[in-house]
């Protein structure tokens, strides 16, 4: 084989397929990427068998071929070279040279592409389209409280539902739930998937982001796919039923308020500064009529703090965990906010009228001092 | 006391003294900022016993009086404000309470000052001035190769040595120096002290580094104190004499190369893509007439690569590690350098005509494969 193509070009594909290069293996070939210039395109594509993903860079085939290189070394000698072209040339055990101006990298054992999984073959009837920013902003909405541990492997993804003309992303740790929905172009015949939250994390870094630019996912019964610029994702499902959400998201409520959403956040933000790593102390929230109060007891001392509140129904008393607020509060872009109560051990619902949003998180008991 | 100041003074001044709070201490008094409102200033000081550091801010004084606040709680509290005035105010039992706009923190538990060690008095007489730009670069271009460990403490320090009106300052961990000199506007008398590193590389994190602001710098035989804005540093000196480096330094050459610092240091750092984490490999250079060999063997493969030099003298072939070159280059600003070398068993110089910079790494043996 042997192919030239920008050093740009190749470092930029580089670092997108690395995102599916497995951190620990013992399978020596999935710490791999296969260059792929057997047919008219050079493919590079990485494999950790959950996650795959492949990207067409430009360049010029001299000679076909495939070779698999380990891809943190392969991405430790590219970005360090010149920004010129680059000539990757193997021989027919895979030694390869990687040539760029007067720089030279020789003696560099490549393998066949023989023990290499390609990415597996997904059937694409079954598609949704959607812009980048889109996508990518959906999922930096909701994939902060997915579970992060494996005892229940469902919450450790996400929904992706669609329905109509509506996509609906939800994630939940079983203490909060995060729920987004976003318009689509066209309509699409009703589907429910739960797609992995490292897939999510590895896509949103690699998105590009732009928005008048589409990513097409496809979906089947086992896999989902991204497609978008010269990329594409393929990860597995997770399999099961996500947890029903509808009843507990229609809940009634006794106390409705409207708070600046920045004033909110900065005082939450405050409360911290007196909770010691890895302690768990609540924030109280003392709803009255006009004003909110705020407070926080720690050993190392106390925060008060009073917001204006427009509040409709009974005065409320209750406590949460501060940096579930934080987090939901975060990637809302609205200046002000609604949240509804019902009692002190019912979840809170910040969401806005439309519901494009909901934000749901329990309450936490606390002592009255 | 009570006090009252804007948030971005106060925060300000603890981020500077915060240096010298020591991040492991079982006395917890150290861990403490003092709030020194006793005379017309608001003064806040940490001290860790080697290191202390002193800064004035602006603000009111409503009530004369002193308290110690744990430093990073302080921080911590402080950041988090809004951007307004400020007020701490304190009862008799030190009891603190913060208030800013809405934002109240009460109940923290300050100390008296009893137990707190103020700067020591540290006679002025002997000293130098120096711009706050100057006194920073001098510490980035040498700090890198003091030694990190405790076997040798001389040279966890760095020598500062005045003479007449020219400022040196050298360090060396045993297998490299790095000396750079600068012109003073004044003429001093003779002074040799040894600086710890630790406080160089808290005090080049303070120093704003203008270049219109000096900084005055006092010796005595057992601390050296550094003045610029509203900040003092004071910390011990390390006791004993530095390496005797002038005969070192005054070595004979064989070989003489002139090179474009840019493209050696680019080829150096290639080499390091092929180096494993923890692994030492020789980059070898092969000086010939009007052009510079390199190569690096490892594990993983080889990189070839020629330079343009401009040669004078013997032709040699001589091994270097290469973080101590990359280490070098970094902190020289001119475009082209000069190195001069004697045989493959000694040093080379990189230093300039003026010698206000001279760099000495020793070689590392190497097979010839």
């Amino acid at each position: 084989m042997k192919i030239i193509c920008s050093k740009a070009d190749l470092l930029n594909g580089v670092n997108i397929v690395s995102k599916a290069v497995p951190s620990k293996t013992t399978m020596s070939i999935l710490e791999c990427i296969l260059i792929d210039a057997s047919s008219g395109q050079i493919k590079l594509t990485a494999n950790d068998m959950e996650l795959g993903i492949e990207t067409v860079i430009e360049g010029e085939i001299i000679s076909k071929g495939v070779v698999a290189i380990d891809a943190k070394m392969l991405s430790e000698m590219v970005r360090r070279l010149p920004d010129n072209d680059v000539t990757i040339e193997t021989d027919s055990s895979y030694k390869t040279i990687i040539t760029c101006e007067k720089a030279k990298y020789e003696d560099i054992m490549g393998k066949s592409g023989e023990d290499f999984s390609y990415l597996p073959q997904v059937d694409r009837s079954d598609y949704i389209s959607v812009s980048q920013f889109t996508l990518k902003e959906i999922i930096r909405q909701t994939i902060f409280s997915i579970a992060d541990n494996f005892t229940n492997k469902i919450l450790t993804g996400e929904l992706f539902e669609i329905n109509g003309d509506t996509l609906k992303v939800v994630s939940s740790d079983g203490l909060r739930i995060s729920l987004r929905k976003v318009q689509l172009k066209d309509s699409y015949p009703l589907k429910k998937v739960i797609v992995p939250g490292k897939t999510l994390n590895e896509i949103s870094k690699i998105l590009p982001g732009e928005t008048d630019r589409d990513v097409n996912i496809f979906f089947t019964d086992k896999h989902v796919l991204f497609e978008f610029d010269e990329t594409t994702v393929v990860s597995r499902l997770i399999e099961g039923e996500y947890l029903k959400i509808d009843n507990i998201l229609s809940a009634d409520y006794e106390t409705k308020i409207s708070i600046n959403k920045k004033e909110f956040q900065s005082c939450i933000d405050r409360s911290t500064a007196l909770v010691r790593e890895g302690e768990k102390k609540p924030i109280i929230l003392n709803i009255l009529d006009d004003v909110m109060e705020l407070k926080m007891n720690s050993l190392k001392g106390r925060l008060d703090e009073n917001i204006d509140i427009t509040k409709t129904g009974k005065d409320l008393m209750i406590g949460f965990d501060p940096k579930f607020l934080i987090d939901a509060l975060r990637v809302i872009d609205d200046e002000k906010i609604e949240i509804k109560f019902l009692n002190p051990k019912a979840p809170c619902f910040i969401k806005n009228d439309e519901e494009s949003y909901i934000y749901l998180i329990l309450p936490v008991t606390f002592n009255m001092i």
